[in-house]
This record gives structure tokens, C-alpha cells and sequence, in this order.
């Protein structure tokens, strides 16, 4: 299935670009909250992930594998809401520069996409000191993306 | 990755029921939106697939199969957020029946992921009728348990 959805999420990100995202959404609104709905799901599964991390939650390797896949089957949603021109007003963060940088913000979502997925195999051979530094490498891809496209 | 997630999934569902699901939730408010989230996720990619069921869209079948994947992975997550005591109230349509009706509740969510599951590979398949017939199957899974589970 992973492979699959990769693929699909390849073709779709190309159909997105190319073809404009806005036909998958019957208004704008419903655009910003398909992404921030992917990112609230996405923030709660890292957050408890993170709370292992950071020692405040006992490790259990199993709910964290789970975690790491929810993560990363949810790590391809995002973009294509991302892209629906018009999109950075009303009840959103997104800042413009998404539509002025798409080959960065692309760069951006495909290195996140990719950190996740490596959170799922790393997360998968319970050496806890290896989940940490790949947990850390993905919080890193997040903080990067926000900074560029995301207003406070 | 399909078989990982049933499996943690199964073992999750059992910790929600006999260990209680608000641990996973900050604050109540937190399992509402989260439940929320996901069934606005799965409205809108189950919707683009109505939408060629109904005929109003034209019938891709890689896009049509990438809906079905997306909804199959999201039918996993809501149930844990619909069990935390408490979220019947609040900006929310969930039926207190959930926490009464425990076991017909797990039975719904379980023949909803089945469904959902199934619709994947009748959606590989390409043909339309069958496809047609399995999302029929799903969407009334839906009906069912939110006649039951969901105040209007």
C-alpha cells in the first residue's frame, strides 16, 4: 500500500501543479480546512511520539511504530490543499510565498514525506537513540517548511 | 504497511476500551477535533469518489484508487477520539449511545474499516459496477452507525 500511495501522491502532486488544485475542492475554505485537519491530525501523533522523546511518556514500541505511520500515511495529504490559489486569507497561517517558491515548498513537503517514512522503518527496530535522532531530523524538516511558509 | 497498522489498530482499540481513551488526548476538546478532523478527511475524499459514482466526475482509476487508500487509512483513527467520557458534549454531533453501546459501536467502526478496505481492491480492479456496488456497500455503513451514533 505504501508504495501505491507514494506513486499515487507523485502523480497527483504533478496534476496538482500542473493543473491547478482548486478542482478537488468545492470552495476555498473547504481547502484550509482539509490542510489544517491534516495538520492538527499530524501535530497530535507527533506530539505523542515527542512526549517519548522527550522522556515525559514511556516508550512502548508498538504505539510508537502506529504513530510513526499515521504520521507518514498523513505526510502526503497536505500539499495539494496548499496549492488552491487564494488560499493564504481567511482562517490560515499559509503564508503566500507557497505559490512565489513552489519548487522550495515542493522540496520542503518531499523532505518531510521522506523523514517520515524513515521514522516508520527506524521506529520499527526499537533502538530508541536511533527513533530520537530521526524523530529530531523530521521536527527539523517541520520547523524548516514553517519558517518559510507559514505567518505566525 | 496495511497489515502493521490492523494490527496496531487492534491492539489500540483494546487499550482504548479497557485502559480508557483520554489518556491519548490533552484536553477533551482535543479528541473532538481530532474525531472531527478525520471525518471531515474522509467526507472529502469518500465525496470525490460519490462524485464519480454518481457520474458527476469523470472515472480515473488511479485517482479513484488513491481516495480509497486515503479513506482506508483514515478509517482506522476516529474511534479512540470517540470513546474519551465527556466529548458528547461540547461543539460536537457525537450520540452519548457510544459509550452505552460500546460493542455495536466497535461493530460499526469494524465494518466501516472493512469496508473501506475491501473498496481499495475492488478499486484496483477497474471495473466501474463492481466499484460502484462496494462504495454503495461503504456509504451505507455510514448511514448506519451515525443513525445510531451521531445527533443531527
Amino acid at each position: 500500500m505504501k508504495t501505491l500511495v507514494k506513486l499515487s501522491i507523485c502523480l497527483i502532486f504533478v496534476t496538482v501543479v500542473v493543473g491547478g488544485a482548486s478542482a478537488q475542492f468545492a470552495k476555498p475554505e473547504d481547502a484550509i480546512k482539509y490542510r489544517k485537519s491534516v495538520m492538527f491530525l499530524i501535530a497530535q501523533h507527533f506530539g505523542r511520539m515527542g512526549a517519548v522523546v522527550k522522556g515525559k511518556a514511556a516508550y512502548d514500541q508498538q504505539a510508537f511504530s502506529r504513530n510513526a505511520m499515521v504520521v507518514e500515511a498523513l505526510s502526503h495529504l497536505p500539499w495539494e490543499a496548499a496549492m488552491v490559489p487564494g488560499t493564504d486569507k481567511g482562517d490560515t497561517t499559509l503564508n503566500a510565498a507557497v505559490f512565489a517558491k513552489k519548487a522550495e515548498f515542493k522540496a520542503g513537503a518531499q523532505a518531510f514525506e521522506a523523514g517520515a517514512a524513515k521514522l516508520v522503518s527506524v521506529s520499527e527496530s526499537g533502538d530508541l537513540n536511533a527513533i530520537k535522532a530521526q524523530f529530531g531530523e523530521v521536527a527539523k524538516s517541520c520547523k524548516g517548511c514553517h519558517k518559510q511558509f507559514r505567518t505566525k
